[in-house]
């Protein structure tokens, strides 16, 4: 059976070192701010967002939401971010996704000052993550499952990366933080239009599925040994409850019994989002102290 | 026997595209302005910038050459690049590389105006390459190897790419561009610590090669009728010119006989290079009319 990377327990861990860290720099009299731009009134963006500022508090930082109407004009959103931008307490923004379409994604992420992009999603770190430049901030889910692999001591050099998905948060910033010097690592992304899917994920040392399609893995399309991460999360029918249940992209009953070891889907790779949310704000917040490590865009 | 592309040709072809549009725009009263910042006296730094430079001229843009001793300071350097990122007759900056050390690779980049910024090597634009978005630029070789790709019709929606080598320059973005929507290719990226590189090459449709080792990729580590970019620049010990040879990291004789189709080296992505930094400073002259399609990095 392959052994359980928890994301939950890590998170665990984490939030524990993090909540000293927050400590230390209190005595100087800073208190990490996160502020979360909450547009409309989509239900799960506003679990997404309770549970990020709850997370915040919990370690001794200051996380706020500031809520605006679905039809909130953009003029009025950029002034918002101008004064977060602006605001010494504000050291993290994100304006949780998605936003209504009468407003430009992109031109609200290139508003957010890219020294508080806790969120990693401005080109400028996204161009800073993808050369390696530390000055960038990672997006948090990738850098959670980096920090699995190194958490869990899962070695990457010269090993073979498979990446189901594409996605512009997920998967291809992992692919090349993977790729980098460091991890080293030999790196495939597939996705819907890869043809014999699973001749590749059958050649993974790792293998990453971030797709969104329950059961998409089954045991047949892993290598015996592999080491396997489930982004997905998926809610499928349940015979038990009526709210249905969490399911990742993995068929994780099959899929075990050929693993080395894997993240389950709750309390995997999900866990993980957010603490990695709460590092970048500590970080943006230490980075406020020296102007130098600081980098505004020109 | 491969098929042979030939980078010259299709570089003829489009220097006398490029050269009709820059005409037009010069009913306009615009002409695409080019500096070329160069730092100390490497000789192959001064033979390119003068290809590049006598390649503006030829399509009738303004190539011009800004040299500085090898002891300039990066204030003194600053102070020429904000005068560039200010003159509205200059529409494309690059700063050749190699810089002496004593100089920030990173900081002098940075301190490019993203919109004119036609190297692509920016981190913003980087950023917005890697998100797909058309406000950046690409840099010249990917896009050169696209554009081939194109211009050859060579099929790439679900095939498999194997790029060997991961610069950021060359490799990391041509990954990002082959694996978007659109390309739609399943993309392997290799390197030196890549185990068992020959599995991974013989299972590529295209293969790219962007390492600089001579005849590093031989006949039997290729598919048949795979199609071969190879990016490579090497000079080789020649029985003939004392200078030596130019060849490639492909072993042409060999692999030509099992490829389908495959770039010369010279004669195949070299040329596009060049071509490819045109095409972007005219796309930024043509910008430069537009202030509404030139974002600039907040």
């Amino acid at each position: 059976m392959a052994r359980i990377i928890s994301g939950t327990e890590t998170s665990r861990t984490m939030r524990a070192e993090i909540a000293r860290e927050v400590a230390a720099l209190a005595d100087e009299g800073i208190v990490p701010g996160l502020s979360v731009v909450l547009v409309g009134e989509d239900p799960a963006s506003e679990v997404y967002v309770r549970s990020k500022t709850q997370a915040c508090e919990e370690v001794g930082m200051r996380g706020r939401t500031l809520r605006f109407p679905a039809e909130v004009g953009q003029d009025e959103l950029f002034g918002v971010i101008d004064g977060l931008n602006a605001d010494p307490d504000v050291h993290g923004i994100l304006v949780q996704l998605p936003i209504p379409v009468h407003l430009s994604y992109k031109d609200v992420l290139e508003r957010i000052h890219p020294d508080k992009d806790v969120d990693g999603f401005h080109p400028l770190n996204v161009g800073r993550a993808f050369v390696g430049d530390p000055a960038g901030f990672v997006p948090a889910t990738p850098a959670g499952i980096m920090e699995l692999i190194r958490r869990e001591n899962i070695p990457t050099h010269g090993k073979h990366v498979v990446i189901v998905g594409r996605s512009l948060i997920v998967s291809k910033p992992l692919a090349s933080l993977l790729m980098a010097p460091g991890p080293n690592a030999t790196v495939t992304l597939t996705h819907k239009y890869t043809t014999d899917l699973s001749s590749h994920t059958r050649t993974a040392d790792i293998l990453v599925v971030a797709v969104g399609k329950p059961g998409l893995i089954t045991a047949d399309m892993v290598k015996p040994g592999a080491v396997v991460f489930d982004v997905g999360v998926n809610r499928v029918e349940d015979a038990i409850s009526t709210r249905g249940r969490i399911v990742g992209d993995v068929d994780f009953a099959g899929v075990s019994g050929v693993a080395s070891a894997m993240t389950p889907v709750p309390g995997g790779v999900g866990p993980m989002t957010i603490t990695m949310l709460l590092v970048n704000t500590l970080e943006a917040a230490r980075r406020s102290r020296a102007p130098d490590l600081s980098r505004g865009a020109r």
